[in-house]
């Protein structure tokens, strides 16, 4: 527990579930959050939106979205006009962003040094699928450590995955414990224009598989 | 050397005289050059367009210019409101953007990773100037283990700082050597409208330094 409250903290939102529940986490610990948004480039459009409906909800000091157009780098289905494939995959899939939590996090710690926050906040976990190199446990720790390198001296920034060992069964529980609308979530990789998901994508399925999961 | 210059290499190119050296250094080492330069919101937006003309004389595969606005998080004279001071200073100096570099970088590994590209050039140096932590080496050894943790297995990107231990006037005399053209670069952290360098802000007086002393 943090205590008073006078803690801040950047929360990685993306809008999805897994960064949903984070940010309720770090709001029942009694932080002070701030929620950083990435407009990347990405399919899914509909996840900007629910994000600014979260960091609304769990009233966020500032909610921040920042630009930066990965589609120039190019690399992933979730960009570029690469087709998302379909179910859940054993290696790293086409889905993956190039370094995309390295940029993420980096920007989050930008922001937490202007801050003066002590805690980043990330939703990633490896459970379920551990297809993303960028969402393992010794990654982010070894980034913890880079960047108290490469920011000031009395810069201190943690990097916090509550989630890293959860796998989506217990996500979606310790949401419903927390009391989090998982509506205002977009998990999907390759909605629809109006938003609908999909379905089929391996984010879907992993979504579903954790919700069936969890009622059992 | 490389030998048959096949190996590519991501060069961060601010458009200053040590990312203008540290190109000309891994073009003449054989490399084939993909150069990123960053429009991050800085207050010298000649050194975009001084990059751009080094990127085409060096012979760049491919030029980048990566949009994100750092102005959005504030913490610095080279992009918010703060006025930059004049003279060298011994501290951080609010000329400090923070996490910047560690931004670049990882921007520039996932350039990487899809170009398949094993080495990312960056022009920093310390011996004149450590007041930027995001500039020394150890912070260049944790981010390069860093990025190899939070990319794909078979991605190794090194990172190469071939001036970290250069003075202003080693850089001097090391960019004379390789024929680079100072006329196309920019280091002021606060030029006029028209793009003059201001002639007082501590780039501009490590660089004068820098001639001087190579001159000697």
């Amino acid at each position: 527990m943090v205590g008073n409250g006078e803690k801040k903290a950047v929360i990685l939102l993306s809008g999805g579930m897994d960064s949903a529940v984070c940010l309720a986490i770090a709001r029942e610990t009694g932080y002070n959050i701030y929620t950083l948004t990435f407009d990347y480039g990405q399919r899914n459009r509909v996840e900007i939106d629910k994000a600014r409906c979260l960091a609304e909800k769990y009233g966020s000091e500032k909610h921040l979205e920042f630009g930066l157009d990965l589609r120039k780098i190019g690399g992933s289905a979730l960009t570029d006009d690469i087709e998302v494939p379909r179910g859940i995959s054993q290696d790293v899939p086409v889905t993956y962003v190039p370094a995309r939590n390295l940029i993420f996090l980096s920007v989050a710690v930008a922001w937490a040094e202007v801050l003066g926050a002590g805690s980043v906040f990330i939703g990633a976990n490896v459970r379920d699928y551990s297809g993303y190199p960028d969402c393992r446990e010794d990654f982010l720790k070894s980034f913890e450590k880079t960047a108290g390198l490469g920011t000031k001296k009395e810069t201190k920034v943690s990097v916090k995955a509550p989630l890293i060992k959860m796998s989506k069964a217990m996500i979606v529980r310790e949401g419903r414990r927390l009391g989090v609308d998982f509506s205002v979530t977009s998990s999907c990789y390759d909605p629809d224009d109006a938003g609908a998901e999909c379905g089929t994508c391996e984010s879907c399925r992993l979504r579903e598989k954790g919700f069936v999961e969890a009622d059992r």
